[in-house]
This record gives structure tokens, sequence and C-alpha cells, in this order.
């Protein structure tokens, strides 16, 4: 299989600073954070307002993406399940993928989420408009 | 930035074969379609049954990668909209991201999914149990 390369759009910045901090889903108590995004893509902001619905997509870089099967919830009494059944963070590539509300933006770069279950640091790969969302 | 590989675990089997043929959205008339995943990954499948609603996570390799902002839909009417306030496949990381409904698995790393506005032959990077779906 060919190889693919991708360079962040930016980081999220978060209190969450632990992985064992990080609720499952962002609906399970993830606090606010900010997505700082990259210079050379401030413009692909544009639109965005306070109370935006929109999708997030990050790179798990601390998952392990040898996992093939898991306990889903890590929950030993569900049975193995293969990861492309789960939502497990652990997977071949450990693309996470979070739905959530925009509270604010700064100007430079920086837009503020109303949750997300994902660690400070972690790249940010895309953002998308949410199809519930659309105008 | 730093950068970060993947490598797809599997791809799209489809008889949309032109980028003009491929809907804008799986609910816009797009066919079925079949996943072809990689024999390393077949463990991952492992629980994914016919009904199941299930979130594909595509790398759309034709895409515009320079892009930054667009007419949303294509239609100029539409006020230049930064990509990521948008669903467009231009964008600096094009992945497509596609929730469908699984129709049948082969058994040998092939899963047919109702619809699917993606190109045949475009890498498919994750697959994920849809929230919506979970059982």
């Amino acid at each position: 299989m060919e190889t693919f390369q991708f360079q962040p759009i930016g980081k999220v910045s978060s209190i969450l600073k632990k992985l064992g901090d990080c609720p499952k889903q962002g609906s399970e108590g993830a606090p606010s954070a900010w997505l700082r995004i990259d210079p050379a893509c401030h413009d692909g902001l544009k639109g965005i307002t306070p109370g935006a619905k929109i999708v997030i997509l990050t790179w798990l870089h601390k998952a392990d993406r040898t996992a093939l099967l898991v306990h889903p919830r890590g929950n030993r009494e569900n049975p193995l399940t293969g990861v492309f059944f789960t939502r497990s963070p652990g997977r071949p590539n450990p693309v996470g993928l979070h739905e959530t509300v925009v509270v604010g933006l700064d100007g430079k770069g920086g837009v503020e989420v109303e949750s997300l279950e994902a660690l400070d640091g972690t790249p940010i790969i895309d953002i998308k408009l949410a199809l519930s969302g659309r105008r």
C-alpha cells in the first residue's frame, strides 16, 4: 500500500494533560478547549462564528497503532471487537472524530470549542462544517 | 509543523470512475460501493454485521490541497468561505467523512456499503462505529 503524508493544520490546547484524564467521548464531561490553527491555514476559518457546529479531525498521536481487536470502552466484559466497529483510539490510523460547537474566535487563529476529549498538544488534521449544522 | 505518515487500510471499489460523476454527499444519490480492506487489517472488521451504521474516513487523493477559500457547493452565488466551514473536498488535508450503512460482507475483507460518494480507488484511512448506531 502507498504511503501518504500530512502536516497538521494546528494543535489542540487543553487542560487535559494526561491520557487518563480524557473522557472517552466529548459528550462525557470533556472540557472546553482551544484549537490553535497554523498561520498558513487561517484563511480556512473564514465564516466560522460562535454557535457553529463543527467536526474536528485529530491525529491521536499517543494511540496504539497495532491494535486491531479491543474490548469496547476498555471493559473486558465486552467481547473482543474489531477496532473498525468501535470508537477506540487504538487503530492503524488513529484519527479522532469530534463533533462540537464553536464558543468563540480570537481573530489570531484560535478557535474555542465547547467540549473536546483530546489531549493538550494533539495535532489537528482538519475541521469541517457538521452536516447537522448546515445553514 | 511535524509531518505524519499513514498507510491506507484499504481502497474503495465503486462504479464512480470520474470526479464529475461523484455526488457532493452520500445522501445525494451516491451508489453502493465495496470497501476492500487490506489483509493485514482484516481482524479490525470483527463484529461488523449487515445493517450496522459506520463512518468511513477516506483520503480524497484528487482534491486540491492548496484550497483555503471556496464558494460552498461550487456555487459562485455562495460567498467565499473558509474550507474548514464547508464540506468541500479541497482543503490542506483532504479527509472525506462518510456515514453509511453496511449491506454485507464477503468474509475476505470486502464490506459492501449502502451509499458512498467516493471515487473508485480512493484510499480508506479508517472505519468507525457511528455513534448514532451504537448498540
